[in-house]
């Protein structure tokens, strides 16, 4: 008869929550799939008095992290308390040296000290499981790190932040101003009271972090990043790209270069019939292009209590089943560091809009400058009585759009930044960047 | 210093030949991926002379799988000859009798004898891993054993034949006959010569078979499956599913229902803007419902050399990093017989299209049997002048689309059966179930 697996739950929010009920619900189906009972003999949370329509009373009670980390008869350590620093980091190191496998939730830690982390779980021959950090249910890691183990990765870009992409979906579906929805998305509880890390892109960007690593083999490296937010995006923007057969996401995206790794989270022109594009709301996406077959896409929900306990309890499983991988796929020693790619060389297709001045010569001085860095134009919209594609202007500015061939993002910033000295043109030119797909 | 890991290849047709190209491409990041090197040491199939565009220099060569199968100094046998019967079934057999791992792409195999092989692979404590027999690249084998571990399966189904999808795919983009379709996907390598296999549903209710035993925890049970194809579709049906707001494809169906699982294959109604609905061409996918959290949707390259030798791949290196689970997900001997819920007792929406002759009264004795049966209506669509609708009907007959509402496939038979007695249509009336998503 094997012993069961003792865990130690960190942080009992909506995901320990829903995690504990869980584990409950699944006993026996979770002991005939991992050969052995899995059992919730520890939590901490810092109240314990609060009623969180739980049976805790054959877990042991701890008020600290870290003395849970380190405390004898738990073979599992969860960490659900979140934060880049203590105390979830001073307790994963402590039980990552007390001999303990970790499963974590925490990409702000793993983005900040993943390879740290995975080099002590290495030496003390233990498990540092992630799967909810990244897509929540969506089994990205694991078909990252094991999946497609024998795969060369191209690209790999998705959506990653739930509360942008229900911000978008609604700006697109409604014709709402950004502002309006995001207090609609605040309502709703799927944004914070301060959105900014959604909505500014970090969120995603700590996630692309952790998938450019398990992808590419390198450390992970959040600094590396280029990460523009959504909160310039108009319905005017969104209008355009359904007429030109596109639509805008918030991507993350990791790509390699012959100048290396190219990692960038902003929004995105998807054309319309991609798998990627059809992901509406807080649905989650991640597309995977591997040399040589068709791309993988898996699509889900990318937050919420029990998407994220589902992928804690499959990390948990892993470790009942006596599995233990590299966290990053390789072991962390051998991960190399980013060779990153600057986004100024970045090269794609754009999306422009500007507000043109409706006199003489202004169409042949755009024209100029463009073709001064050598951008080609694959369509031109401009049209006097559309005023949804006008972003609110008024008087003698006619909105214009530019969608051009692949070019480099230093020319287009260029050729804007001459049209702008030119005073042929009102406000800031809009610009988003195309990703083929 | 790890020693590599010994495979021995049956088989070197497309997949074999690109599983073998891939390991030498990789070679160094499969090393660090799984923590070994994978050596291809062995290599058996028909043709010793053939050029198949391979470096097998360094590989031992066999005439006969089921000596290559027991040959001593191999840790893995790699089953890629296919066919439910023998040389393939007696090679595996011999593999994991004599204590080696297996790894097959065989889905007929599989859904044949499954629990058989699972038993034998337990007892000798070697993995039998198959992620490549079902949805090729897409890692759904992984995913439903491991990666939703936790969850509670309530339904799975997928586009799991690239044939059909194919078909339907040009029959409704370009208002062609099925036939015509099919020949073009023979021309494009896409069907067999006798493609009755795919058509025909049979290929999906293997893949489907596997699905179920690990989604519920039942024997692997193919006779367990209603199976439909896909010959009858005609362009008037992809149409007025268009009209509808639907598309036309061939899923396979696992669901729990209090009648027990339900497994079937047929072509299915599902709504336009569900993720399976985006899903065109060859392109495979699956689609979760566990309970509790929102659907998870995985689509990718369901066929193909590079794209099942990327599956193959992905299960040696869980072998070379030490892995071993249980085939279907948990112990051979704890898997339930299939309690086998009968089609009559399916319940779900249903699409109809008649010929209705046109003549007084008609309309009515259609109302009239359906009624009897308890069968509401969510639309009808009548139209004298719409040809395309038609399906190819001449003279006094019209073409009548009905749509129900949640009711029972018995009602439906025993209705459409009286009408028939009625006299009341020409033809066979074209049935379509729905599926809610």
């Amino acid at each position: 008869m094997t012993t069961s697996l003792k865990v130690g739950v960190a942080g009992l929010g909506t995901v320990g929550a829903a995690l504990i009920a869980q584990v409950a619900l699944q006993q026996e189906a979770l002991a005939a799939r991992c050969g052995r009972a899995i059992e919730i003999a520890a939590v901490c949370a810092r109240s314990k008095g609060k009623d969180r329509g739980l049976d805790l009373r054959k877990a042991k009670w701890f008020s600290d992290p870290v003395t849970l980390a380190r405390a004898p008869g738990i073979d599992v350590f969860v960490e659900l308390i979140g934060g880049a620093g203590d105390p979830a980091k001073s307790a994963i190191e402590a039980a990552l040296a007390s001999g303990k496998s970790v499963v974590t939730a925490n990409k702000a830690l793993l983005a900040k000290h993943g390879v740290k982390l995975a080099t002590l779980a290495e030496k003390h021959r233990v498990a540092l499981n992630f799967e909810a950090a990244v897509g929540a249910a969506i089994p990205i890691v694991k078909t990252l790190r094991e999946g497609m183990a024998g795969n060369s990765f191209e690209r790999i870009y998705g959506i990653l932040n739930g509360t942008c992409n229900y911000i978008l979906t609604r700006m697109e579906q409604d014709k709402l101003p950004f502002a309006e929805c995001l207090k609609e998305a605040q309502r709703l509880g799927y944004a914070e009271a301060d959105p900014s890390f959604d909505i500014e892109g970090h969120d995603t960007a700590q996630k692309l972090a952790i998938l450019a690593s398990l992808a590419f083999g390198t450390k992970v490296d959040q600094s590396a990043i280029y990460v523009e937010g959504i909160s310039s995006i108009t319905p005017a923007d969104l209008a355009a790209a359904d007429e030109l057969g596109y639509r805008v996401k918030l991507l993350g995206v990791a790509v390699k270069t012959p100048k290396g790794i190219e990692q960038r989270v902003h929004p995105t022109m998807v054309r319309k019939d991609s798998a990627i594009a059809q992901v509406m709301g807080v649905t989650n996406a991640v597309t995977v292009d591997a040399a040589g077959i068709a791309p993988l896409t898996l699509v889900g929900p990318g937050a919420g209590g029990a998407a994220t306990a589902s992928a804690v309890l499959s990390d948990i499983g892993d470790i009942a089943r006596g599995v233990r991988t590299a966290p990053f796929g390789r072991p962390a020693a051998r991960l190399t560091a980013v060779r990153k790619a600057p986004m100024q060389r970045h090269e794609g297709g754009y999306y422009i809009r500007l507000l043109a001045r409706d006199k003489p010569g202004t169409a042949a001085t755009i024209a100029t400058r463009l073709a001064e860095q050598e951008i080609s134009l694959e369509s031109i919209v401009q049209r006097h009585d559309q005023k949804s594609l006008s972003g609110g202007a008024k008087g003698s500015a006619v909105p214009v759009i530019l969608i051009t061939y692949a070019t480099s993002e230093d020319g287009v910033r260029k050729a804007l930044a001459a049209v702008g000295r030119d005073r042929v043109i009102s406000g800031t030119p809009q610009v988003i960047r195309i990703e083929k797909n």
